[in-house]
């Protein structure tokens, strides 16, 4: 995951931002958090297409496969992917059985909370860190501690859970393609057990329906039962060219409709397009720096800069989540 | 692939066998094609308590992911792997190509018909033959080639397609278990985009459904098309200790019932035993030497030994195909 992580590397500010989260409403219409402007309708107007039984353009449900980016397309990803918080936290968390770490670095920078510091090491300091909060553990040791980090941890400028921070229009957009027909997966960079252990309750998409990052794992057997080592060694990197190559491992179909926001999806939507018939390709926009984050080309989380050039000369569906949606975020549950 | 491939070296003698068919009944109970033995009593007890909401057995249906090995279990496999026999076939076919292949092993040999000769060369030539026929192109014009080759090709012995050298009693519990809510697996070290092409119609296991040895793909763009590439490089082999890790890294989610048929499922078998509550762990016993083949500790094909020992120790079910099963294939359609 050493490439993967690099552009990490370069966070170097958190963004400070007032975010205000409006409640949405509870139309019967389809999207209700969606804005009645292109985007709404281009959605609309090609599920009713590619799903009646008399168009040229039907589709078989078999064959209705929706693929969705997960980092800033269905969950927030600033100041930092949460994934990186989430190894930030477990460096805090483990430094008692690391009295060593005091004294080595990028351990000592993080332990003083000083996190630009600690990325100055560059990738072979991400890469330690990765190292030892990702591997080193059985899957269902990991899946624990995943599950309880998702549990208690709050984003830093919202105070919200980070399965708080998910996207109400896409949420509402995967319930919809899933009414319709629709297979819907994850296509992500992330760690693909990090992810797993809270997307079926986050957005509906079951385990086996992720394709993202692996680590190599190991099969053991201790004291007769088998276990899956989680070893320090990089098995695949699902960003970029390599998601069209994670779709075909793991799906082996290509996707009717796939949903990006950033140069990783470039390849994923190009792919897509390339399939015969109707498609759809589209991009979230990151436009609102007051409910969110304003960023595109020259972000170093979230990058959207080719992919904006080529959804725009191709016609692609580019979400300005400022002006197209409604309500960014879920009410918080219970809170 | 190497490593996975290695066994085939070990194949020398063809197995000259009578084959005979029996076609089915239309009875309504499930699975009309198994005797009522242990094997039939012990998948219909361990379905309806699953299944069965007031059971303290039960399990929601999410939850209910069956596996199934795929050579040996749900095809036949003798006299060699029908993926090589496709390797096979696919040298001859491209030899006009290869004028050099006239003095070039394992392709002399193989061109002569000489299979024992060929695999002579051990490791390097099986993986010579399979670099050569399963790399070198796209996805897209692999799966023509395979598709091609599986509609056309017939097996030696009984001169049938070889997807109609599919066992009839494992399709009618494939389609027993989706009848009760559970999803069906190929989990498998055969590769996968070579299965992809024809088990939905086989078995009706989706493409999105398989879990196979994989090699490794790149993604270019030709003339602004993107397509991805096989590229002569092995990615992952899904057989024995693999087998775990695939069914995680694929599915996310352990099963609760697998079937094999040979050691290279003993730790799938493994794994799903380790299952908290209840689990079903099968195993098919080629014992049917008129019908089929009968063959298992000293088989090169499918050799069952270790998880025979281990399934009559654990007492996991062993469905001894001659005695337990009323018929093997299903009728031959249009023939």
């Amino acid at each position: 995951m050493k490439t993967f992580w690099l552009n990490w590397v370069r966070v170097a500010a958190v963004a400070s931002i007032a975010v205000s989260w409006t409640a949405p409403g509870f139309a019967q219409e389809p999207l209700p958090s969606w804005n009645d402007t292109a985007p709404k309708r281009a959605i609309v107007a090609f599920v009713e297409r590619v799903t009646n039984q008399v168009s040229p353009d039907f589709v078989p449900p078999a064959e209705r496969i929706a693929t969705f980016d997960n980092d800033g397309t269905l969950w927030a990803e600033q100041p930092i992917y949460f994934q990186l918080v989430f190894a930030l936290d477990r460096v805090k968390a483990l430094a008692p059985e690391h009295p060593e770490w005091q004294d080595k670095e990028p351990f000592t920078s993080l332990l003083k909370g000083d996190l630009k510091g600690a990325l100055a090491g560059g990738e072979p300091a991400i890469f330690q860190i990765m190292t030892v909060t990702h591997s080193g553990m059985t899957t269902d040791q990991f899946e624990k501690i995943v599950s309880d980090w998702v549990a208690t941890a709050r984003h830093p400028k919202s105070g919200k859970l980070y399965t708080e921070m998910v996207y109400q229009p896409m949420l509402e957009l995967l319930a919809y393609l899933r009414a319709n027909g629709f297979k819907t997966y994850i296509v992500s960079g992330g760690d693909v057990e990090f992810m797993r252990v809270w997307t079926e309750q986050a957005y509906g998409i079951l385990p086996e329906q992720l394709v993202g990052s692996t680590i190599k794992t190991q099969f053991e057997l201790r004291d007769s039962t088998p276990v899956l080592m989680r070893l320090p060694e990089v098995d695949f990197i699902d960003d970029k060219v390599g998601k069209p190559v994670g779709i075909h491992k793991f799906i082996g179909r290509r996707p009717l409709l796939a949903f990006g926001n950033s140069d990783g999806d470039q390849q994923m939507l190009q792919w897509t397009a390339a399939g015969r018939g109707l498609r759809f390709m589209g991009l979230v926009h990151h436009t609102d720096a007051e409910r969110e984050w304003a960023y595109d080309r020259q972000s170093h989380i979230g990058q959207l800069d080719k992919a904006l050039d080529e959804a725009n000369a191709r016609d692609w569906t580019v979400v300005n989540m400022k002006s197209d949606w409604k309500t960014l975020f879920p009410p918080a549950a219970g809170r």
